[in-house]
């Protein structure tokens, strides 16, 4: 009977088929080894004369890195150590060989492994990162399914611009133009209408001709949206969003963390509530160690590290000024020309991780931003429409999948958080 | 205190407020009734002279349908109905004004509503199939999370075409030229290589000039893909992968389905196993009903509702002519000419909903059904290495989220599948 090495334990005593590649191989006198893996686990196959049949003894012989092998054999516990196993082999086949694999043990630039991306996600690096990436997406929707959200996935072919007009892809939809969506959040703004709580959840993409750790071109984005939050209703949702993701994710995927030889003390210490941080106080802070930033100016890479080096938890950033903020976002009447965004500033300076804020909810004053910011009114009809009929105050905010495993996995790079990455110059495999 | 209404049952006696819009008013005498929605439910709201003050019953004369308000009030169980509740108002404010609300209880033609579908969504039916929709959703999730499986996201970005090269949206990607995705599945066969149990779910693209009732241009599918699964195999992951789909939504929403007063009895009935047939057996079948129908043809929308009809389950039909099928399909070694694919027919007509397989494993005749199908080797590099290194038999199948839903919803097109339909002809809003 077939098994799979990750629920081996339930077999000990038994005889079992695994099927997997092999990821090592090495012989100690008259004792073989082959190192199985078939996605769920790794386990050590004994080969030893006597025990198996002459043909496994072949076999052995013939397997190269990443064969893929069905072995037949009992499955043992390990003399010593507590919940660890070895198949005991008695016979073996090759299922595909695999001569010349490129991926060897030695040192590979990072272009070379970019370039063979479907091969090297077969390594225990690799493996240890999906399997995160793929616990963050399942904390992520369930915060929002367990919390009365529900799910409304916004259109990736949208005909206007959200997020400017500059970085767009361009399709021809049929007889005319669309572009691919940079943010769903113009829509569940109006699926917040129909159902209060929502959020989506899917691919955005940004052409932007950088090269630089933090960006990548196509990359996953949740976006909550709430009718009658305000701004500061909108960083408390954040800051338990946050709490969660990190405190699911290290306590389902502790294996993975040790595999990567991640240090998440200082993550395990992230709890709600934030430190928040006025615009003004913010940039105070910046220019004490960064003498060309001026109190107006948005923050860039450096200048956020600056602030975040001062927290060991996030820390938002709030009531930027309007200036460098979206068309869509609310003044604060209490305080003219401030935006009341809200982003959060990751730890050990992987930046800003979320952005957000309440929406502008006046008719008049959001027809005069969409003229201001150099739009069309006529691109955003149905947008207004929201204002004419009902209009209610709201917040959301938007979050970077590929960021947030990049800071939780501590990589330096967004490169390895997705299974294909798109970057500027990247687009193969 | 603010509450949502869906929570109503835990604040009975108290003074609470509610934020919301106007679903409906009427007035009874001296008794004046607000019907509430706030995304979580409806409730009425009851305003009384003397109970309420003189400035909400003005406020209760200015309110028309979808304005957004506040109402203070006491929460009262129904004198006679369990479950049912009314806030007896104290006071009331308007939040948003709703002048000219342009859907109004009257009908409307299809055209009018779908060119106001960000005001549509606030109708209860649009709530029910949205919640539908979700529940749908969710469950596809836990369903391959609770079973081993690994989320690996496929991009959309692909520079090769997988299910042939018409239909494809395009774009500049820099300096090249890209195409939007149609299936994740030549993306997830290297991720099976590497965590072998593992599925992608993202939206897809196919630029397809009809208007039918099952084709949306930007739709969400779900592709799961097992190593060393045959077509067999697939068929029962298939089949328990439905039925855990239906009756976990149909246990779900049950209020949702009786809001779209939907006769689910077929649908509670859907237990697996299904029946399979062999291409050839349901080639019979259509050709008493169809006396065009040729064995090799594939099988039209009119013809798989004869086929389905048969049966008060989904009935799968495997071993199609190779001809008719994409290049990566595995040909049956026992019966040359037949691939090894298994698509799945839903009940009630709702045709394919599922379409899968077991998928070529044989580098040289990959390389041979790429040449004969008119497609560039150069294009399927890294896929072919995947058949040079550890080649595996692997089989996966993809099921279409809004076919779902509409088969499901029992709903007569899909348009209303997806808060913003993609269709030949309708991009806005």
């Amino acid at each position: 009977m077939r098994v799979y090495i990750g629920d081996i334990a339930q077999s000990v005593g038994e005889t079992v088929d695994l099927k997997g590649w092999a990821y090592n191989t090495r012989s100690s006198g008259k004792v073989k080894f082959l190192e199985l893996r078939d996605g769920t686990g790794i386990i050590p196959c004994v080969f030893f004369a006597g025990e198996c049949d002459d043909k496994a003894l072949s076999v052995f012989e013939q397997i190269t890195q990443e064969c893929s092998v069905r072995v037949t054999g009992t499955v043992r516990k390990h003399p010593k150590h507590e919940k660890v196993f070895e198949l005991g082999v008695k016979s073996a086949e090759i299922i595909g060989a695999s001569p010349n694999y490129p991926i060897t043990p030695k040192e590979h630039g990072i272009e070379f492994l970019m370039e063979n991306r479907h091969l090297w996600l077969r390594s225990r690096r690799q493996h240890a990162i999906l399997r995160i990436r793929a616990e963050i997406i399942a904390a992520i929707r369930d915060f929002f399914d367990g919390r009365g959200f529900t799910l409304t996935d916004s259109p990736i072919f949208t005909p206007s611009a959200c997020e400017g007009t500059s970085n767009l892809f361009q399709t021809q939809y049929f007889d005319e133009k669309m572009f691919l969506s940079q943010s769903g959040q113009l829509y569940i703004e109006a699926t917040a209408a129909s159902l209060g709580k929502v959020y989506c959840f899917g691919p955005t993409f940004r052409a932007e001709k950088s090269k630089t750790r933090r960006h990548l071109i196509e990359f996953w984005m949740v976006e909550p949206e709430v009718a009658f939050n305000d701004m500061y209703d909108n960083m408390e949702l954040a800051e338990q969003f946050v709490e969660y993701i990190i405190q699911r994710t290290l306590k389902n995927r502790a294996g993975e963390f040790k595999a990567l030889e991640r240090d998440t003390s200082q993550l395990a210490k992230i709890l709600a509530p934030f430190p928040r941080l006025h615009y003004r106080e913010a940039a105070d802070l910046v220019k004490k160690e960064n003498p060309e930033f001026k109190t107006g100016d948005d923050f860039g890479g450096a200048d956020e590290t600056i602030i975040s080096s001062k927290y060991d938890k996030p820390v938002f950033v709030h009531h930027y000024p309007a200036a460098v903020k979206a068309f869509y976002m609310k003044e604060d009447p209490r305080e003219p020309g401030s935006a009341m965004g809200c982003d959060l500033l990751a730890t050990e300076g992987y930046g800003e991780i979320i952005g957000g804020g309440q929406r502008e909810d006046n008719l008049e004053i959001l027809q005069r931003k969409v003229h201001e910011h150099g739009l069309r009114e006529e691109d955003f009809r149905w947008y207004l429409d929201l204002r004419r009929y009902g209009s209610f105050p709201h917040s959301g905010f938007g979050l970077g999948v590929e960021r947030t495993v990049a800071w939780l996995c501590g990589l330096p790079h967004v490169r390895e958080t997705i299974p294909f990455p798109r970057l500027y110059g990247r687009s193969y495999p």
